[in-house]
């Protein structure tokens, strides 16, 4: 397996004012690190440390992504790659619900966890109780002998660096790598998906440190929606299929760091209940990055602006009509909509360092947080 | 088919203030109406419009349950249910996610639908798109006739009675019942419990009815707590197990009703995140009705008390032990847990209606809100 070798310098501030906004610019060569030697056009991809053939993999009935906070919602989006390129079912839960919910386990199940640390407590009693019912474990995690890594029968190292910013910014995104590549290895494997569309998304997620770099240079409007925003109460993210696996992301991201009360919202479901929390002023949040739903997310967005909600759309560079229904509008260059959450949550995590920068909070420790939850 | 009569009168509200909390003291009524004829002790459930053979069911591998708002939680208890007793993988979607997300649909796979008023047209497109590609599709609706009844394979009419608050109640504690009588009736088919077991449900079961009237009979703690948190922007839920499902039906009730932004959490997610919203003076929901989890429940309740929370807790009557670490608890009878959710989410509709009667706002009518979402 590849080692990749962060300074202990880059465990120190440099230039940044903390940790979480240096992690946040570090994300370029974190998701670089992470693809290197694992993705390589033209060549299938590698994964040193999982060792799972076709035949296995045929065999497995179902995959679990189990995992807590910032890493499940990694999980989710991992359920929707390995679901659309591999078209194996994925089940996607918390720790702490898995555990105790007596889910069907053996040797047909094949179960992933994910874990910056590598020590979450309820991920590694997961891991431990579903190895005893048969099931194999891939661990995706950032801390290389870590117990979950050391217990894991494969392992996926994100190479992220250290992660000091006790909200997850850098390790999430290398986290969206490791299931996307995973999701690919499985495809290609099963050959659910022609090798040209494989390929395809190869290449693409290739050119995404470029792209996440472009974002991070200019963040004035960005820090002028932040000002804007950070005296609420209670902000709402919405978003359809990938786009809500990230408003979802998105919304954690601003409780932790900012201490407002967000929430995700999946946009048809608004008219069937939240829809009643919308009023004048209220600020909402959303991303346009799965072209197919456009139209829908469009009405939805219109739904909340005749509320009088002020809404912040986060679209591809090419899809100038957002501005037409939106206050503010944050462009991310263009991608493949499956892999577009990469892009997308980035200018979300800017937003929440700004907020929380505004309100003069802690942002490298915020209140009532731990970096590891190794306690149940 | 048995058909249950509900005269033109009960769609007036008698001596009730509005339809909501008279549709809530219709519950006792609405479940016996709706286990009348189908759960008989001694005898295995009889769900006469469901066609389903042991080897058909056999046949499936997955169980979608797909629905929207209200009556998607009560597919999240579904869930629970037909995976405990049948132990069939079951996966719940909101329609409006679920229809784009390229789901794996074929003729192993059984959908279950739920909507009140049969109408929604999330749900309907899912019924359809899901019947093209070979699956078998039962509908739990509330309404003889509707488009969503006509086109199912399969039927489970509640006899929940004209419910014309929009915010549903009655319809929602009848779902509970079509998700457990369908769960006890594929246990019964697939032979996966023991028939003691089952009878035990059943015969509990039918118990239920009278002590949801025990609950409504005395709400002088519920209106109590109602008063002291009406004026309160934010509240949060807590639970694990099916008390997190419970929460997120009570949290969705409280919104609709109050719009108050409350919001359901995991009790293990917490320390992932969430706790960083909890500060002195904020209110906290919680239930504990799942006997193997009072502990783990009972150290989440701690901690946010230990950051200043205000706790309102509803447990079993002899769960005195929790007065010691909360601020008012609500007692429901004793039951098994597995049903309990029938019992503990009637607090919690009443908590929501007095909040919003306290607050003066149209309880049948939130704003922003229809009954019947019958756009996309």
């Amino acid at each position: 397996s590849t080692e990749i070798t962060w300074s202990a310098e880059s465990a120190e501030k440099g230039g940044y004012a903390h940790f979480t906004i240096k992690e946040i610019y570090e994300q370029p060569k974190a998701l670089k690190d992470t693809m290197t030697s694992r993705i390589i056009p033209g060549e299938k991809i590698r994964l040193d440390d999982i060792h799972i053939s076709k035949d296995m993999l045929t065999n497995y009935s179902r995959i679990y992504i189990v995992a807590c906070g910032t890493a499940y919602h990694a999980g989710l989006i991992g359920k929707v790659a390995i679901e659309n390129l591999a078209r194996i079912p994925v089940e996607v839960d918390v720790a702490s619900e898995f555990r105790y919910r007596n889910p069907i386990i053996d040797h047909k199940t094949l179960l992933i966890t994910i874990s910056q640390s590598g020590e979450t407590a309820d991920t590694l009693a997961v891991l431990r109780e579903s190895q005893t019912k048969g099931a194999r474990v891939i661990a995706i995690t950032n801390v290389v002998g870590s117990s979950i890594a050391r217990e894991a029968d494969d392992v996926f190292y994100t190479w992220a660096g250290p992660e000091i910013g006790v909200a997850s910014t850098k390790a999430y995104l290398t986290m969206l790598v490791a299931v996307y590549s995973i999701a690919l290895h499985f495809a290609e494997l099963l050959g659910t998906e022609e090798t040209s569309y494989l390929e395809e998304i190869k290449k693409e997620m290739l050119t995404l440190p470029e792209k996440v770099a472009k974002i991070l240079k200019d963040t004035t409007k960005i820090e002028h929606f932040a000002d804007k925003i950070h005296g609420e109460k209670d902000v709402f993210y919405l978003g359809r299929g990938l786009d809500y696996q990230i408003a979802v992301e998105a919304s954690l991201k601003l409780k932790e760091l900012s201490y407002i009360h967000s929430e995700a919202y999946p946009g048809g479901e608004l008219k069937h209940g939240s829809i009643a929390l919308i009023e004048e002023g209220i600020s909402v949040i959303t991303s346009l990055t799965q072209r197919e739903l456009f139209e829908k997310m469009q009405s939805n967005i219109k739904e909340v602006v005749s509320r009088g909600a002020k809404v912040m759309a986060i679209t591809y560079e090419d899809n100038k009509d957002v501005e037409k229904y939106s206050d503010e509008v944050i462009y991310i260059p263009n991608t493949m909509d499956i892999i577009a959450p990469i892009l997308a949550v980035v200018p979300t995590q800017l937003l929440a360092y700004y907020v929380s920068l505004y309100k003069g909070l802690d942002v490298d420790k915020p209140r009532n947080l731990a970096k590891s939850v190794t306690v149940e």
